[in-house]
Protein backbone atom coordinates (compact mmCIF):
# COMPACT_ATOMS: atom_id res chain seq x y z
CA UNK A 1 0.00 0.00 0.00
CA UNK A 2 1.31 3.37 -1.02
CA UNK A 3 1.32 6.41 1.42
CA UNK A 4 -1.69 8.16 -0.17
CA UNK A 5 -3.43 5.08 0.48
CA UNK A 6 -2.63 4.65 3.45
CA UNK A 7 -3.18 7.92 4.64
CA UNK A 8 -6.43 8.43 2.88
CA UNK A 9 -7.68 4.75 4.29
CA UNK A 10 -6.69 5.91 8.23
CA UNK A 11 -8.57 9.27 7.89
CA UNK A 12 -11.41 7.54 6.78
CA UNK A 13 -11.01 4.85 9.60
CA UNK A 14 -10.86 7.61 11.95
CA UNK A 15 -13.80 9.57 11.25
CA UNK A 16 -15.61 6.45 10.97
CA UNK A 17 -14.37 5.63 14.74
CA UNK A 18 -15.07 8.55 16.07
CA UNK A 19 -18.71 8.53 15.05
CA UNK A 20 -18.96 4.87 16.58
CA UNK A 21 -17.79 6.57 19.76
CA UNK A 22 -19.78 9.14 20.34
CA UNK A 23 -22.99 7.45 20.62
CA UNK A 24 -26.30 8.88 18.96
CA UNK A 25 -28.65 7.34 21.06
CA UNK A 26 -31.22 9.77 21.52
CA UNK A 27 -33.63 8.50 23.98
CA UNK A 28 -31.12 9.59 26.58
CA UNK A 29 -32.20 13.24 28.38
CA UNK A 30 -28.63 14.49 27.86
CA UNK A 31 -28.22 12.74 24.70
CA UNK A 32 -27.70 16.75 22.82
CA UNK A 33 -24.44 16.72 24.81
CA UNK A 34 -23.47 13.31 21.96
CA UNK A 35 -24.95 15.52 19.14
CA UNK A 36 -22.62 18.77 20.23
CA UNK A 37 -19.22 16.31 20.80
CA UNK A 38 -20.48 15.09 17.20
CA UNK A 39 -20.48 18.84 16.09
CA UNK A 40 -17.00 19.59 17.11
CA UNK A 41 -15.60 16.89 16.27
CA UNK A 42 -16.35 16.67 12.83
CA UNK A 43 -15.36 20.44 12.26
CA UNK A 44 -13.41 19.86 8.84
CA UNK A 45 -9.48 19.27 10.70
CA UNK A 46 -6.62 17.70 9.62
CA UNK A 47 -6.51 14.55 11.95
CA UNK A 48 -3.06 15.10 11.83
CA UNK A 49 -2.51 13.77 15.76
CA UNK A 50 -4.30 10.58 15.32
CA UNK A 51 -2.89 10.19 11.88
CA UNK A 52 0.46 10.26 13.73
CA UNK A 53 -0.87 7.36 16.32
CA UNK A 54 -1.49 5.74 13.70
CA UNK A 55 1.62 6.16 10.91
CA UNK A 56 3.61 5.39 14.11
CA UNK A 57 2.04 2.36 15.08
CA UNK A 58 2.18 1.18 11.51
CA UNK A 59 5.97 1.58 10.96
CA UNK A 60 6.40 -0.46 13.32
CA UNK A 61 4.38 -3.09 12.23
CA UNK A 62 1.60 -2.80 14.61
CA UNK A 63 -2.29 -3.67 13.40
CA UNK A 64 -4.25 -0.61 12.70
CA UNK A 65 -6.96 -1.43 14.77
CA UNK A 66 -4.94 -1.18 17.67
CA UNK A 67 -3.95 2.33 17.25
CA UNK A 68 -7.07 3.28 16.51
CA UNK A 69 -9.12 3.84 19.83
CA UNK A 70 -5.68 5.93 21.26
CA UNK A 71 -5.71 7.58 18.40
CA UNK A 72 -9.38 8.57 18.51
CA UNK A 73 -8.63 9.56 22.17
CA UNK A 74 -5.73 11.92 21.32
CA UNK A 75 -8.02 13.55 19.10
CA UNK A 76 -10.90 13.91 21.98
CA UNK A 77 -8.35 15.56 24.28
CA UNK A 78 -7.27 18.16 21.37
CA UNK A 79 -10.89 18.77 20.48
CA UNK A 80 -12.32 19.71 23.91
CA UNK A 81 -8.64 21.98 23.77
CA UNK A 82 -10.35 23.48 20.84
CA UNK A 83 -13.94 24.15 22.87
CA UNK A 84 -12.80 25.08 26.25
CA UNK A 85 -9.76 28.04 24.31
CA UNK A 86 -12.90 29.13 21.72
CA UNK A 87 -14.83 29.99 25.16
CA UNK A 88 -15.91 33.70 25.58
CA UNK A 89 -13.73 33.62 28.70
CA UNK A 90 -10.54 32.34 26.95
CA UNK A 91 -9.92 33.57 23.20
CA UNK A 92 -13.44 34.31 22.66
CA UNK A 93 -13.73 32.97 18.94
CA UNK A 94 -16.46 32.88 16.31
CA UNK A 95 -14.69 30.47 14.14
CA UNK A 96 -12.68 27.97 13.75
CA UNK A 97 -11.63 26.53 10.57
CA UNK A 98 -14.28 28.49 9.19
CA UNK A 99 -17.03 27.24 10.68
CA UNK A 100 -18.91 28.80 14.02
CA UNK A 101 -17.50 28.01 17.34
CA UNK A 102 -19.87 25.53 19.39
CA UNK A 103 -20.62 28.19 21.70
CA UNK A 104 -22.17 30.07 18.89
CA UNK A 105 -24.79 26.65 17.90
CA UNK A 106 -25.31 26.02 21.45
CA UNK A 107 -25.48 27.86 24.77
CA UNK A 108 -22.46 28.33 26.78
CA UNK A 109 -22.68 26.06 29.47
CA UNK A 110 -23.55 23.38 26.93
CA UNK A 111 -20.24 23.65 25.38
CA UNK A 112 -18.24 23.78 28.53
CA UNK A 113 -19.69 20.61 28.99
CA UNK A 114 -19.07 18.97 25.82
CA UNK A 115 -15.19 19.72 26.53
CA UNK A 116 -15.44 17.88 29.97
CA UNK A 117 -17.32 15.29 28.00
CA UNK A 118 -14.38 14.31 25.90
CA UNK A 119 -11.76 15.16 28.19
CA UNK A 120 -12.86 12.54 30.38
CA UNK A 121 -14.39 10.22 27.75
CA UNK A 122 -10.59 10.09 26.45
CA UNK A 123 -9.59 8.01 29.39
CA UNK A 124 -12.57 5.97 29.48
CA UNK A 125 -11.47 4.84 25.55
CA UNK A 126 -7.73 3.93 26.70
CA UNK A 127 -9.18 2.11 29.32
CA UNK A 128 -11.18 0.31 27.40
CA UNK A 129 -8.77 0.17 23.64
CA UNK A 130 -8.97 -3.30 22.56
CA UNK A 131 -5.82 -5.71 22.01
CA UNK A 132 -3.41 -3.81 24.58
CA UNK A 133 -2.21 -5.21 27.69
CA UNK A 134 -2.77 -3.35 30.63
CA UNK A 135 0.39 -2.22 30.87
CA UNK A 136 0.36 -0.31 27.98
CA UNK A 137 -3.03 0.97 28.82
CA UNK A 138 -1.70 2.30 31.76
CA UNK A 139 1.32 3.72 29.90
CA UNK A 140 -0.94 5.79 27.46
CA UNK A 141 -2.73 7.42 30.09
CA UNK A 142 0.49 8.25 31.80
CA UNK A 143 1.58 10.17 28.77
CA UNK A 144 -2.10 11.51 27.52
CA UNK A 145 -2.63 13.01 30.70
CA UNK A 146 0.73 14.04 31.29
CA UNK A 147 1.56 15.76 27.80
CA UNK A 148 -2.36 17.48 28.34
CA UNK A 149 -1.75 18.57 31.53
CA UNK A 150 -0.39 21.53 33.74
CA UNK A 151 3.14 20.96 32.40
CA UNK A 152 1.71 20.51 28.51
CA UNK A 153 -1.32 21.93 27.16
CA UNK A 154 -2.82 23.73 30.14
CA UNK A 155 0.53 24.99 31.43
CA UNK A 156 0.56 26.36 27.69
CA UNK A 157 -2.49 27.57 27.61
CA UNK A 158 -2.35 29.23 31.09
CA UNK A 159 1.15 31.24 29.40
CA UNK A 160 -0.76 32.22 26.69
CA UNK A 161 -3.36 34.19 28.41
CA UNK A 162 -0.90 35.33 31.42
CA UNK A 163 0.95 36.83 28.67
CA UNK A 164 -1.99 38.88 26.95
CA UNK A 165 -0.55 42.48 26.49
CA UNK A 166 2.74 41.24 28.02
CA UNK A 167 6.59 41.21 26.45
CA UNK A 168 7.41 37.79 26.91
CA UNK A 169 10.80 36.65 26.05
CA UNK A 170 11.71 33.14 23.91
CA UNK A 171 12.38 30.98 26.64
CA UNK A 172 8.68 31.56 27.69
CA UNK A 173 7.26 31.67 24.43
CA UNK A 174 8.97 28.06 23.49
CA UNK A 175 7.87 27.05 26.75
CA UNK A 176 4.07 28.04 25.39
CA UNK A 177 5.11 25.74 22.20
CA UNK A 178 6.14 23.12 24.32
CA UNK A 179 3.10 22.63 26.07
CA UNK A 180 0.14 24.14 24.18
CA UNK A 181 1.22 22.55 20.41
CA UNK A 182 4.01 20.11 20.51
CA UNK A 183 2.16 18.13 23.46
CA UNK A 184 -0.50 16.64 21.92
CA UNK A 185 1.62 15.93 18.54
CA UNK A 186 4.54 15.07 21.21
CA UNK A 187 1.62 12.12 22.74
CA UNK A 188 0.66 10.86 19.73
CA UNK A 189 4.28 9.70 18.61
CA UNK A 190 4.55 8.19 22.14
CA UNK A 191 1.29 6.32 21.57
CA UNK A 192 2.53 4.99 18.13
CA UNK A 193 5.31 3.44 20.07
CA UNK A 194 4.12 2.37 23.17
CA UNK A 195 1.25 0.26 21.16
CA UNK A 196 3.85 -1.13 18.73
CA UNK A 197 6.24 -1.54 21.98
CA UNK A 198 9.49 -0.46 20.56
CA UNK A 199 12.92 -0.65 22.44
CA UNK A 200 12.96 2.25 24.86
CA UNK A 201 15.51 4.11 22.84
CA UNK A 202 13.20 4.54 19.67
CA UNK A 203 10.48 6.15 22.37
CA UNK A 204 12.75 8.81 23.52
CA UNK A 205 13.83 10.23 19.34
CA UNK A 206 9.93 10.11 19.20
CA UNK A 207 9.56 11.83 22.08
CA UNK A 208 12.42 14.54 20.76
CA UNK A 209 10.98 14.05 17.40
CA UNK A 210 7.68 15.41 18.14
CA UNK A 211 8.71 18.36 20.73
CA UNK A 212 10.91 19.48 17.73
CA UNK A 213 8.31 19.29 15.06
CA UNK A 214 5.31 20.48 17.34
CA UNK A 215 7.04 23.69 18.31
CA UNK A 216 8.13 24.19 14.36
CA UNK A 217 4.81 23.51 13.77
CA UNK A 218 3.72 26.26 15.98
CA UNK A 219 5.97 28.59 14.79
CA UNK A 220 4.98 27.98 10.71
CA UNK A 221 1.53 28.73 12.74
CA UNK A 222 2.90 32.34 13.77
CA UNK A 223 4.15 33.02 10.39
CA UNK A 224 0.86 31.89 8.32
CA UNK A 225 -0.72 34.42 10.78
CA UNK A 226 0.80 36.94 9.02
CA UNK A 227 1.29 36.13 5.74
CA UNK A 228 -2.31 34.16 5.03
CA UNK A 229 -5.35 35.08 2.93
CA UNK A 230 -8.89 35.05 5.17
CA UNK A 231 -9.65 32.41 3.59
CA UNK A 232 -7.13 30.38 3.70
CA UNK A 233 -6.36 30.61 6.97
CA UNK A 234 -10.47 29.93 8.28
CA UNK A 235 -9.80 33.01 10.85
CA UNK A 236 -8.97 36.31 10.71
CA UNK A 237 -5.62 37.49 9.55
CA UNK A 238 -3.68 38.45 12.53
CA UNK A 239 -6.06 37.30 14.82
CA UNK A 240 -3.69 36.11 17.40
CA UNK A 241 -1.57 39.35 17.34
CA UNK A 242 -4.43 41.21 17.27
CA UNK A 243 -5.95 39.88 20.54
CA UNK A 244 -2.08 41.17 21.96
CA UNK A 245 -0.90 36.99 22.47
CA UNK A 246 2.22 36.14 22.22
CA UNK A 247 3.54 35.30 19.27
CA UNK A 248 6.72 34.49 17.44
CA UNK A 249 6.94 36.60 14.52
CA UNK A 250 6.81 40.32 16.48
CA UNK A 251 9.35 39.42 19.04
CA UNK A 252 12.13 37.49 16.11
CA UNK A 253 10.89 38.93 13.34
CA UNK A 254 9.36 36.69 9.81
CA UNK A 255 12.75 35.63 8.63
CA UNK A 256 14.42 34.79 12.28
CA UNK A 257 11.02 32.86 12.93
CA UNK A 258 11.00 30.82 9.69
CA UNK A 259 14.93 29.75 10.20
CA UNK A 260 14.39 28.85 14.11
CA UNK A 261 11.34 26.47 12.54
CA UNK A 262 14.23 25.24 9.98
CA UNK A 263 16.59 24.45 12.54
CA UNK A 264 13.49 22.40 14.49
CA UNK A 265 12.28 20.96 11.53
CA UNK A 266 16.35 19.55 11.19
CA UNK A 267 16.37 18.38 14.74
CA UNK A 268 12.80 16.56 14.28
CA UNK A 269 14.89 14.61 11.11
CA UNK A 270 18.00 13.93 12.99
CA UNK A 271 15.77 12.09 15.67
CA UNK A 272 13.52 10.86 12.93
CA UNK A 273 16.53 9.05 11.34
CA UNK A 274 18.19 7.31 14.80
CA UNK A 275 15.15 5.12 14.98
CA UNK A 276 15.39 1.31 14.54
CA UNK A 277 12.99 1.75 11.90
CA UNK A 278 12.30 3.49 8.17
CA UNK A 279 9.48 6.10 8.82
CA UNK A 280 8.05 7.22 5.55
CA UNK A 281 4.54 7.45 6.58
CA UNK A 282 5.82 9.92 9.44
CA UNK A 283 8.04 11.93 7.24
CA UNK A 284 4.91 12.23 5.00
CA UNK A 285 2.64 13.60 7.32
CA UNK A 286 5.32 15.72 8.66
CA UNK A 287 5.55 16.87 5.14
CA UNK A 288 1.55 17.53 4.79
CA UNK A 289 2.25 19.64 8.30
CA UNK A 290 5.26 21.72 6.82
CA UNK A 291 3.55 22.52 3.46
CA UNK A 292 0.28 23.24 4.43
CA UNK A 293 -1.57 26.59 3.79
CA UNK A 294 -4.55 26.31 5.85
CA UNK B 1 -8.02 2.41 66.49
CA UNK B 2 -11.69 3.68 67.07
CA UNK B 3 -13.81 5.35 64.18
CA UNK B 4 -13.24 8.64 65.16
CA UNK B 5 -9.47 8.10 65.29
CA UNK B 6 -9.35 6.91 62.12
CA UNK B 7 -11.68 9.12 60.12
CA UNK B 8 -9.42 12.47 61.98
CA UNK B 9 -6.60 10.40 60.76
CA UNK B 10 -7.64 9.77 57.02
CA UNK B 11 -8.94 13.13 56.76
CA UNK B 12 -5.24 14.72 57.80
CA UNK B 13 -3.57 12.29 55.47
CA UNK B 14 -5.79 13.17 52.63
CA UNK B 15 -5.00 16.89 53.16
CA UNK B 16 -1.24 16.36 53.58
CA UNK B 17 -1.76 14.64 50.22
CA UNK B 18 -3.46 16.94 48.32
CA UNK B 19 -1.23 19.42 49.36
CA UNK B 20 1.84 17.27 48.24
CA UNK B 21 0.33 16.53 44.89
CA UNK B 22 -0.24 20.10 43.63
CA UNK B 23 3.06 21.03 43.37
CA UNK B 24 3.96 25.02 45.15
CA UNK B 25 7.28 25.20 42.63
CA UNK B 26 6.76 29.39 41.94
CA UNK B 27 9.65 29.32 39.24
CA UNK B 28 7.03 28.18 36.60
CA UNK B 29 5.33 30.80 34.55
CA UNK B 30 2.08 28.98 35.08
CA UNK B 31 2.41 28.65 38.54
CA UNK B 32 -0.70 30.66 39.48
CA UNK B 33 -2.65 27.00 38.13
CA UNK B 34 -1.11 25.23 41.51
CA UNK B 35 -2.21 28.58 44.13
CA UNK B 36 -6.06 28.59 42.50
CA UNK B 37 -5.82 24.56 42.51
CA UNK B 38 -4.45 24.64 46.02
CA UNK B 39 -7.58 27.57 46.99
CA UNK B 40 -9.83 25.07 45.76
CA UNK B 41 -9.04 22.13 46.99
CA UNK B 42 -8.73 23.38 50.66
CA UNK B 43 -12.28 25.18 50.84
CA UNK B 44 -13.27 23.87 53.90
CA UNK B 45 -14.91 20.52 52.82
CA UNK B 46 -16.08 17.10 54.19
CA UNK B 47 -13.76 15.36 52.24
CA UNK B 48 -16.53 12.37 51.62
CA UNK B 49 -15.36 10.68 48.80
CA UNK B 50 -12.04 10.43 49.30
CA UNK B 51 -12.78 9.29 53.06
CA UNK B 52 -14.91 6.25 51.62
CA UNK B 53 -12.33 5.13 49.60
CA UNK B 54 -9.88 5.00 52.42
CA UNK B 55 -12.98 3.55 54.55
CA UNK B 56 -14.16 1.10 52.44
CA UNK B 57 -10.11 -0.10 51.68
CA UNK B 58 -9.71 -0.39 55.09
CA UNK B 59 -12.28 -1.93 55.73
CA UNK B 60 -11.04 -5.01 53.46
CA UNK B 61 -7.53 -4.41 55.21
CA UNK B 62 -5.99 -2.85 52.63
CA UNK B 63 -3.22 -0.55 53.78
CA UNK B 64 -4.40 2.98 53.58
CA UNK B 65 -0.91 4.14 51.75
CA UNK B 66 -2.64 2.13 48.42
CA UNK B 67 -5.67 4.40 48.58
CA UNK B 68 -4.45 7.51 49.59
CA UNK B 69 -3.84 8.52 45.99
CA UNK B 70 -6.96 7.14 44.31
CA UNK B 71 -9.05 9.09 47.20
CA UNK B 72 -7.36 12.40 46.11
CA UNK B 73 -7.90 11.49 42.59
CA UNK B 74 -11.55 11.30 43.12
CA UNK B 75 -11.40 14.52 45.48
CA UNK B 76 -9.80 16.37 42.30
CA UNK B 77 -12.23 15.19 40.48
CA UNK B 78 -15.27 16.19 42.69
CA UNK B 79 -13.36 19.84 43.05
CA UNK B 80 -13.00 20.31 39.36
CA UNK B 81 -16.70 19.58 39.20
CA UNK B 82 -17.82 21.97 41.70
CA UNK B 83 -14.97 25.13 40.15
CA UNK B 84 -17.10 24.36 36.29
CA UNK B 85 -20.29 23.93 38.06
CA UNK B 86 -19.60 27.57 39.98
CA UNK B 87 -18.99 29.61 36.53
CA UNK B 88 -20.86 32.70 35.21
CA UNK B 89 -22.35 30.59 32.50
CA UNK B 90 -23.07 27.24 34.28
CA UNK B 91 -24.82 28.13 37.95
CA UNK B 92 -22.70 31.45 38.53
CA UNK B 93 -22.79 30.72 42.25
CA UNK B 94 -20.34 33.49 44.21
CA UNK B 95 -20.34 31.42 47.04
CA UNK B 96 -19.16 27.90 47.89
CA UNK B 97 -18.72 26.69 51.42
CA UNK B 98 -19.09 30.12 52.47
CA UNK B 99 -16.20 31.04 50.70
CA UNK B 100 -16.03 33.33 47.45
CA UNK B 101 -15.82 30.52 44.55
CA UNK B 102 -12.76 30.25 42.33
CA UNK B 103 -13.85 32.69 39.69
CA UNK B 104 -14.41 36.04 42.00
CA UNK B 105 -10.84 35.11 42.77
CA UNK B 106 -9.18 34.65 39.92
CA UNK B 107 -9.87 35.10 35.90
CA UNK B 108 -12.31 33.25 34.53
CA UNK B 109 -10.30 31.38 31.99
CA UNK B 110 -8.28 30.69 34.95
CA UNK B 111 -10.99 28.99 37.21
CA UNK B 112 -11.81 27.36 33.69
CA UNK B 113 -8.08 26.34 33.37
CA UNK B 114 -7.81 25.28 37.11
CA UNK B 115 -10.68 22.58 36.60
CA UNK B 116 -9.55 21.04 33.19
CA UNK B 117 -5.85 20.85 35.18
CA UNK B 118 -7.33 19.16 38.06
CA UNK B 119 -9.66 16.70 36.06
CA UNK B 120 -6.56 15.61 33.55
CA UNK B 121 -4.27 14.94 36.60
CA UNK B 122 -6.71 12.62 38.35
CA UNK B 123 -5.71 10.31 35.98
CA UNK B 124 -2.24 10.99 35.88
CA UNK B 125 -2.26 10.08 39.65
CA UNK B 126 -4.08 7.15 39.20
CA UNK B 127 -1.34 6.18 36.45
CA UNK B 128 1.03 6.76 38.94
CA UNK B 129 -0.59 5.70 42.10
CA UNK B 130 1.56 3.60 43.84
CA UNK B 131 1.46 -0.49 45.10
CA UNK B 132 -1.21 -1.28 43.00
CA UNK B 133 -1.04 -3.68 40.06
CA UNK B 134 -1.46 -2.37 36.30
CA UNK B 135 -5.00 -4.20 35.76
CA UNK B 136 -5.79 -2.32 39.05
CA UNK B 137 -5.29 0.80 37.90
CA UNK B 138 -6.82 0.61 34.81
CA UNK B 139 -9.71 -0.43 36.36
CA UNK B 140 -9.57 2.73 38.97
CA UNK B 141 -9.29 4.34 35.69
CA UNK B 142 -12.56 3.16 33.64
CA UNK B 143 -14.44 3.58 36.87
CA UNK B 144 -13.56 6.82 37.53
CA UNK B 145 -13.72 7.90 33.78
CA UNK B 146 -17.22 6.18 34.01
CA UNK B 147 -18.74 7.46 36.69
CA UNK B 148 -17.85 11.13 36.21
CA UNK B 149 -18.76 11.03 32.18
CA UNK B 150 -21.36 11.23 30.05
CA UNK B 151 -23.59 8.89 31.68
CA UNK B 152 -22.53 9.93 35.42
CA UNK B 153 -21.95 13.24 36.89
CA UNK B 154 -21.78 15.16 33.22
CA UNK B 155 -24.76 13.73 31.90
CA UNK B 156 -26.42 14.47 35.32
CA UNK B 157 -25.38 18.38 35.16
CA UNK B 158 -26.64 18.27 31.61
CA UNK B 159 -30.28 17.23 33.05
CA UNK B 160 -29.81 19.56 36.08
CA UNK B 161 -28.89 22.67 32.99
CA UNK B 162 -31.71 21.30 30.63
CA UNK B 163 -34.42 21.50 33.26
CA UNK B 164 -33.79 24.53 33.95
CA UNK B 165 -37.49 26.12 34.29
CA UNK B 166 -38.55 23.40 32.87
CA UNK B 167 -41.48 20.70 34.73
CA UNK B 168 -38.87 17.28 35.29
CA UNK B 169 -40.67 14.25 36.28
CA UNK B 170 -39.28 11.85 38.98
CA UNK B 171 -37.76 9.66 36.89
CA UNK B 172 -35.70 12.31 35.29
CA UNK B 173 -34.93 13.97 38.58
CA UNK B 174 -33.79 10.51 39.87
CA UNK B 175 -31.28 10.02 36.83
CA UNK B 176 -29.78 13.60 37.29
CA UNK B 177 -29.12 12.54 41.12
CA UNK B 178 -27.78 9.00 40.00
CA UNK B 179 -25.31 11.20 37.47
CA UNK B 180 -24.40 14.47 39.45
CA UNK B 181 -24.34 13.04 43.28
CA UNK B 182 -24.20 9.10 43.12
CA UNK B 183 -21.66 9.13 40.25
CA UNK B 184 -18.62 10.12 42.44
CA UNK B 185 -19.92 8.28 45.44
CA UNK B 186 -20.47 5.35 44.31
CA UNK B 187 -16.81 5.55 41.76
CA UNK B 188 -15.50 6.35 46.00
CA UNK B 189 -16.82 2.78 46.95
CA UNK B 190 -16.01 1.05 43.87
CA UNK B 191 -12.38 2.66 44.59
CA UNK B 192 -11.92 0.92 47.75
CA UNK B 193 -13.07 -2.27 46.54
CA UNK B 194 -11.11 -2.19 43.76
CA UNK B 195 -7.57 -1.47 45.79
CA UNK B 196 -8.71 -3.72 48.44
CA UNK B 197 -9.05 -6.86 45.71
CA UNK B 198 -12.25 -7.98 47.14
CA UNK B 199 -14.29 -10.44 45.41
CA UNK B 200 -16.61 -9.39 42.99
CA UNK B 201 -19.81 -9.67 44.39
CA UNK B 202 -18.67 -7.44 46.90
CA UNK B 203 -18.15 -4.75 44.11
CA UNK B 204 -21.64 -5.15 43.18
CA UNK B 205 -23.01 -4.69 46.47
CA UNK B 206 -20.92 -1.41 47.13
CA UNK B 207 -21.86 -0.18 43.89
CA UNK B 208 -25.69 -0.93 44.63
CA UNK B 209 -24.67 0.92 47.87
CA UNK B 210 -23.06 3.99 46.17
CA UNK B 211 -26.35 4.42 44.26
CA UNK B 212 -28.70 4.28 46.87
CA UNK B 213 -26.85 6.66 49.75
CA UNK B 214 -25.81 8.88 46.63
CA UNK B 215 -29.43 9.63 45.57
CA UNK B 216 -30.35 9.68 49.31
CA UNK B 217 -27.82 12.34 49.95
CA UNK B 218 -28.97 14.59 47.13
CA UNK B 219 -32.61 14.18 48.68
CA UNK B 220 -31.71 14.89 52.05
CA UNK B 221 -29.71 18.29 50.22
CA UNK B 222 -33.00 19.43 48.63
CA UNK B 223 -34.50 19.04 51.84
CA UNK B 224 -31.80 21.20 53.42
CA UNK B 225 -32.07 23.91 50.94
CA UNK B 226 -35.50 24.38 51.84
CA UNK B 227 -35.07 23.93 56.05
CA UNK B 228 -31.68 24.94 56.54
CA UNK B 229 -30.67 28.40 57.51
CA UNK B 230 -27.87 30.58 55.19
CA UNK B 231 -25.49 30.25 57.84
CA UNK B 232 -26.15 26.26 58.20
CA UNK B 233 -26.03 26.07 54.63
CA UNK B 234 -23.08 28.33 53.10
CA UNK B 235 -24.79 29.30 50.18
CA UNK B 236 -28.14 31.30 50.46
CA UNK B 237 -31.47 29.43 51.26
CA UNK B 238 -33.49 27.97 48.51
CA UNK B 239 -30.88 28.83 45.99
CA UNK B 240 -31.53 26.00 44.12
CA UNK B 241 -35.24 26.68 43.63
CA UNK B 242 -34.94 30.16 43.08
CA UNK B 243 -32.66 29.43 39.82
CA UNK B 244 -35.72 27.67 38.66
CA UNK B 245 -33.73 24.27 38.95
CA UNK B 246 -35.53 20.53 39.25
CA UNK B 247 -35.55 19.78 42.83
CA UNK B 248 -37.45 16.40 44.57
CA UNK B 249 -39.26 18.80 47.24
CA UNK B 250 -41.35 21.07 44.86
CA UNK B 251 -41.85 17.73 42.82
CA UNK B 252 -42.61 15.28 45.67
CA UNK B 253 -43.32 17.65 48.84
CA UNK B 254 -41.08 18.12 51.80
CA UNK B 255 -42.33 14.57 53.69
CA UNK B 256 -42.77 12.41 50.37
CA UNK B 257 -38.64 13.22 49.72
CA UNK B 258 -37.99 12.54 53.59
CA UNK B 259 -39.70 9.50 52.80
CA UNK B 260 -38.09 8.37 49.62
CA UNK B 261 -34.55 9.55 50.89
CA UNK B 262 -35.18 6.91 54.00
CA UNK B 263 -36.15 3.99 51.62
CA UNK B 264 -33.05 4.35 49.96
CA UNK B 265 -31.15 4.54 53.16
CA UNK B 266 -32.54 1.01 54.32
CA UNK B 267 -31.72 -0.28 50.34
CA UNK B 268 -28.04 0.90 50.87
CA UNK B 269 -28.22 -0.52 54.56
CA UNK B 270 -29.14 -3.92 53.02
CA UNK B 271 -26.79 -3.74 50.42
CA UNK B 272 -24.00 -3.54 53.46
CA UNK B 273 -25.26 -6.01 55.25
CA UNK B 274 -24.40 -8.93 51.84
CA UNK B 275 -21.21 -7.57 51.79
CA UNK B 276 -18.40 -10.73 53.10
CA UNK B 277 -16.85 -7.85 55.74
CA UNK B 278 -18.34 -5.37 58.57
CA UNK B 279 -18.03 -1.90 57.43
CA UNK B 280 -18.47 -0.12 60.61
CA UNK B 281 -15.67 2.84 58.93
CA UNK B 282 -18.64 2.75 56.12
CA UNK B 283 -21.40 3.06 58.37
CA UNK B 284 -19.90 6.20 60.14
CA UNK B 285 -19.55 7.78 56.83
CA UNK B 286 -23.05 7.32 56.56
CA UNK B 287 -24.40 8.67 59.60
CA UNK B 288 -22.02 11.98 58.74
CA UNK B 289 -24.06 12.75 55.87
CA UNK B 290 -27.39 12.00 56.73
CA UNK B 291 -27.24 13.56 60.08
CA UNK B 292 -25.29 16.62 58.43
CA UNK B 293 -26.28 20.38 59.02
CA UNK B 294 -23.86 21.82 56.49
Amino acid sequence: MDIETFLTDARQKIDDKLCALVSSSSDLPYSALFASARYSLSSPGKRLRPLLVLATAASYGAPLEKALAPACAIEMIHTYSLIHDDLPCMDDDDLRRGQPTLHKMVPEWHALLTGDYLLTYAFEILSDAPSLSSEQKISLVRTLASRAGAHGMIGGQMIDLLSVGQTVDWEILEQMHLGKTAGLITAALEFGGIIADVPPDDIISLRKTGLAIGTAFQLIDDVLDYTSTEEELGKPIGSDHSKSKATAVPLLGIHHTKEKAALLLQAAEENLNTLSRPVPLIRALFDQMVNRRK
